[in-house]
């Protein structure tokens, strides 16, 4: 299909699924589970397909690795179904229902936003993950992947969409992109008429690219520059765990902690404890003045990985085990730093001053601020939500963790009896 | 300032204004008000160079009408400043703190958005409105007003400025872009780094063109083309007085009703009623086929009122003593023509058929959907919100009136106790 013809073609369905219960909606999201493990032979097939051209193009390990699914990952992606089949469904909620002076009833009811866009790179799995988080709150999805998965995105969108026949859903309900050029990209973030709302999901590049090109509303998703302050008040050990979980528990993720700000009071004490701790897991430290004095003058400490940090420093999300260090003299200038350089993501504080907990709680501009915490915490499953379809970075619409109540919108229902203005 | 000192300014600011607290943030809108009041003569000389440069270029009535000041006027700037001061303050509430099974105690904080661009024609006041909006939520505005006000507004400006200061309060926490040109206003649409969101406050055409050149997310406002549906079991006289006052109570608002849809099982005996009522306002109806025929044939009606509708009336908000009427033959053929033909606003069903009414509730996609009242209600008073930036008619963030709500945005608080991720 072309772009405009399945643009039109969500419009046209959005009214049906919208209005699906949840009994129905639960039903076929364990339908295209089965589906998707009965077709496993098949998907797999196509990503073979994909798989070799990477190879044939020298696509790096870590993608290849990405790009690849299993009798295991399909597995997962049929469980990652059912799993949104078992949350509660927000749609059709009325959050609140007041009488107004003049006898009119209005509630604010729990609505789908409608047509969703999603935009991604070469992982397959966000398919089936974001056709379930969708269509569960009512919304019809159209996917644009990339190229280096295009077999696979093919093989798997056709299943779910052989399954919503089977049960007599409009299989529109979810659509790919076929075209993967950035001409088609381009003309898809400039559909208003037709989409609601935009959700890039990937690398700061992407992102970064939609947010420029597009004119339908963008969600941010994803990137984390990432801060700890260990103040000057701080447990060490609670900090050095913290510091150690945040940074290498997983390092390819948003919520990695990339910078740590510690007070000029206890930076010689702390830094070459925190250092043994770091160069265990091989975590190259770039760090400014007296945090690199300090680290450097530890017993034991690898000087090899202890290097200066400049500038650029601050603003780099590494992505990787390598971790920047900054003194700072007091929690105003941590807030500030912070302030400055984040992304807007997670962001947290070693304490045990009340004072400072509770300012930095305040003052720093974050989705997710914590005290005595890492910062991996940040993230659907941990805060309750269940499966999320990514962590917002700006201030509209949703913040942080988006659950399925960030693909809802509202409309006011109101009830009257013949009233008019006066 | 140039634009991007203004920018920097603001984002400078941003975390002061945003931990004000509300006895603070009250005072200095009365201040505000008494110093709108003490500088009247200061500001209505300033607005009577805009209004003669009007003249000179022969500005409609209209437009003069709205862009001259009165005392009376400023009188009630200064009013609306203190309704905004009596307002709740929605600002550091946590909506709810929950215990995770790791014992993190996660809340949900609101929180300012931070700088707020607001984009608009040659209102003046407006620029009061706005800002008492912004700052009364812990925002810092940056005002971009048209250049036919331009004196009214760096006066209106200047005075608010100097009361901030007196109070002690950053005076950048509202700011002015002097520079009315469109090219300053194409680049200040792409300031993402320091404006969170972009507010466009005029006509189409306005709310068009940021939508079309931002890279700053935008709440779009204001455009309605609103319908009411009269089903075959209205009560006519209550469909009447819905109808003559959702059209006629204020023609120029984007809450008025610009087009009519009839069952065809009532339209021969409803129409010629109808038509005698708005004909005492000299409005015109543009009606289709069966409609039309039946307004015609009514005893007494104005025919040189009566004419027939083409395609395009159907998409046009008149913002005038016009009406577009439609003959249709069930509830659904109406809830496929407004979702097809409105632009997100206020729709309305007079019916007594209780399937009707809740489907069409439902199946109406719009800001606000009512039952048998008129649609000229969706406003931020009579919604019980108070004061209201505007009207959004999209989606994401804030749907139908925006009132202090709708300028903020939340954070999530941890409270932690050494808590790492396992």
């Amino acid at each position: 299909m072309e772009l405009l013809e399945i643009c039109k073609n969500a419009k046209e369905i959005v009214g049906k699924i919208g209005i699906l219960d949840t009994n129905t909606k639960n039903d076929v999201l364990h339908r295209v589970a089965d589906a998707l493990i009965a077709n496993a032979d098949y998907i797999l097939q196509e990503n073979e397909k994909d798989l070799e051209n990477g190879k044939n193009n020298h696509m790096p390990e870590g993608l290849l690795d990405r790009l690849a699914l299993s009798k295991k990952r399909i597995d997962d992606m049929a469980e990652g179904l059912r799993q949104v089949a078992s949350l509660d469904d927000p749609i059709g909620a009325v959050s609140s229902m007041k009488k107004r002076p003049n006898g009119l009833m209005i509630g604010k009811k729990i609505v789908p936003l409608g047509v969703i866009g999603i935009i991604y790179e070469a992982r397959p799995n966000v398919t089936a993950d974001a056709f379930a988080l969708c269509f569960k709150t009512g919304n019809v999805v159209i996917l644009k992947g990339g190229s280096d998965a295009i077999s696979s995105n093919k093989a798997i969108v056709s299943v779910i969409q052989n399954a919503l026949k089977e049960a007599g859903i409009p299989q529109n309900a979810v659509a790919l992109i076929e075209d993967t050029s950035r001409e088609t990209a381009a003309q898809f973030m400039k559909m208003n008429e037709y989409v609601d709302v935009l959700i890039p999901r990937g690398g700061a590049g992407l992102i970064r690219a939609v947010v420029n090109q597009a004119t339908i509303p963008v969600i941010e998703t994803g990137t984390g520059n990432c801060h700890i302050f260990v103040d000057e008040s701080a447990d060490f050990d609670m900090a050095i765990n913290i510091v150690v979980n945040a940074k290498t528990q997983r390092i390819g993720v948003c919520n990695a902690c990339e910078s740590l700000l510690v007070h000029e009071n206890i930076v010689d004490t702390f830094m070459p404890k925190l250092m043994m701790r770091l160069q265990e897991k091989n975590v190259e430290l770039r760090a400014d003045g007296a945090a690199l004095e300090a680290a450097m003058a530890g017993n034991g400490v690898r000087k090899d990985l202890i290097k200066p940090a400049d500038e650029e420093d601050w603003g780099t999300e590494y992505l990787d085990y390598i971790i920047s260090a900054k003194t700072v003299s007091s929690v105003e200038e941590a807030i500030v730093h912070i302030n400055r350089y984040n992304t807007g993501h997670s962001e947290s504080i070693v304490t045990s001053n009340y004072m400072n907990a509770e300012r930095f709680l305040n003052e720093v501009d974050a989705a997710a601020v914590y005290v005595n915490a890492s910062t991996r915490f940040t993230d659907g499953f941990e805060f309750g939500f269940g499966a999320e379809i990514g962590i917002s970075t700006q201030k509209l619409h949703a913040r942080g963790p988006m659950g399925l109540e960030a693909l809802t919108s509202t409309k006011y229902i109101i009830y009257g009896s013949g009233q008019v203005r006066p």
